[in-house]
């Protein structure tokens, strides 16, 4: 199934950990400028932490949703580039990604059947491949050529496996549910993986390291200032953070570490 | 009186303290996008320090005035998010700002008295507004309407109050004018707030903590290497700067520091 | 010879060494909507390093060459400003650069003449220069000016004369070629001035300080985890890289360090 095309400019967006004190995302802008001159081209962020597909799936995870159909995301955090991993374009929730197979996308909430297809054929790259820059070579030409009209098709075979990131579970036990900390975000909120939703019963505390938090607010604004505090997260996860601080460095946390809420 | 309509793309810009590590900004984008796909999106700083309403205070100063009208900034740095203050569009200098009541946007020069409205009609809203991103979930989508032709009546209730930011005054004496830092820029300039047209006297010195800076140029590199010098910053201020180098580092200044220029 | 005008909007890129957190890189954006509202506008940087000329040149002479023909990028690493260093327009690989005569241009690839005048002509600039910010009050300016149509001749004079960029040598000997280091990516890769094309024979190892690295690989992914190697650059310059590492810190390598391959 192809998705129909957008009325007004195609929208491509761009997501990678290159930061932009180096030219290489100015040098995929070019690239895709040169071939669909009339695109509307979006930063998401350059600012993933380098090689961190896990930090960037949970940002797509986040951000994507809110896109509409038809856009197009080109999304390069690839420490395996140029090895034998495939450069993928996958179809989901209407929009498409353009990524490498490390995972990084497969977050995203799929109510259909994500449609993958392997990015091989070789009259949409770019004439010469090297084997560090896939985001020059590959990525941008090939979101150029979907953004002119393109099919996912034409781009190379459909693909029924593809790379999967595991992700951690939560356990939901009788007086207690243990989850971890997946990511900290700019203001040094701790985001974890615990759902608001299965959190049914009050909570006496939530502990991680040696803090025990004990003030549950839905919103920063409503407690001490520099208080630490237990909230539902913008996405509806369990969220800690201080009010008008950094939970992150209060509380030493770090990506990883285990969250339990014990009632 | 409502501002006539773009003939070209309506155009709106984003200013926020979220960073782009994290996923919030492209959140608001693809609210934005989605709700009105012809916009012109424009990136003012997703940099502005955490929580630092005066930063944005200033930021938006010196930046609006050079819009044109029409432009719809959303400006989102908002440590009271889901407390009792209110979400607002004001409109000032022929352009509207989508923002908190937080009084960000009230250093902004204003010819004529701003109109401003809460942002209360759920209609625009998102259909569940979180307690913690409110960027997301009122700004983003009440810019889109904005942008796709609602007017500013229709978003909310007219006010006649608002929160106003308190900025220091300076001080002229007889032999000596006396103010203060207000924002250090990205070359460690330090930026006062003494306006250069009450300068109309020679200056002996520049008094900064232990710093006595006798040296006035009309430019940075008018001077010997390293020297710390004063000078009319390009907003009309008087600016502190080291010539190739980084005064605030040199003379250990902070934002809110004294500053007395000696006649 | 004037580049014919692009049948899309037009399309300025910003390069700048302002950062976002202050309103510099803003408040030419406002300059440039203001005078040309259907202008397609691109941020390339506003993370060169503070005045750093020569890190500018190489971030241009990597990105430059991808852009259409007749896209217009103002570019902003000006030490000098204020000072009689010329504003220039430069016209190269059918592209216009608007920079200060600094010569951070002048390493793009020039396969005609490049074509170059001053930027003197004031009704094209704001109506009150300063001494402190051309970024606003000329180049903006002028760049809004070619986007709406004039041409490089209407705004200023022809220079037959303009700053070059001393670019260090790389030295071709019997059993060893010597360059030097560059530039050090946002990964921490070192990239060399030794183009990748007059390596033609095996080489024993690429000393670097007190380092010797002796694994030369195609791309990151084919050596172990953290090893230090050399590749060719997604430029075509030796590169020395550490595999899911940050080389710089490895070896404690700076830019203008001597690399020396040994065959």
């Amino acid at each position: 199934m192809s998705i129909p095309a957008r009325s007004t400019a195609p929208l491509i967006t761009l997501t990678t950990d290159f930061g932009t004190a180096s030219p290489y995302v100015a040098v995929m802008k070019g690239v895709i400028l040169s071939r669909c001159p009339k695109v509307q081209l979006v930063d998401l962020s350059h600012d993933i932490p380098p090689q961190d597909v896990k930090h960037a799936a949970y940002f797509l995870r986040d951000a994507v949703p809110w896109f509409p159909a038809g856009t197009i995301h080109v999304v390069v955090v690839d420490p395996g580039v140029g090895t034998s991993r495939l450069p993928l374009c996958v179809q989901v929730q209407g929009q498409y990604l353009l990524c490498p197979d490390n995972g990084l996308w497969t977050l995203i909430g799929t109510p259909q059947p994500p449609v993958v297809h392997a990015l091989t054929q070789q009259q949409y790259h770019l004439p010469v491949i090297s084997h560090t820059f896939h985001g020059r070579d590959l990525f941008a030409p090939c979101a150029a050529a979907l953004a002119q009209g393109a099919s996912q098709h034409d781009l190379g075979p459909s693909l029924q496996d593809w790379v999967r990131l595991d992700t951690p579970a939560y356990v939901i036990a009788d007086r207690s549910i243990q989850g971890e900390i997946v990511s900290i975000d700019h203001f040094g909120n701790l985001i974890t993986n615990i759902p608001s939703r299965v959190i049914t019963q009050p909570a006496q505390c939530v502990e991680i390291g040696t803090h025990r938090i004990t003030t549950f607010v839905s919103t920063y604004g409503l407690a001490r200032d520099h208080e630490i505090v237990a909230l539902s997260s913008s996405s509806g996860y369990l969220e800690i953070a201080q009010v008008h601080g950094h939970a992150a460095r209060a509380v030493a946390a770090v990506v990883g570490q285990k969250v339990v809420i014990h009632h």
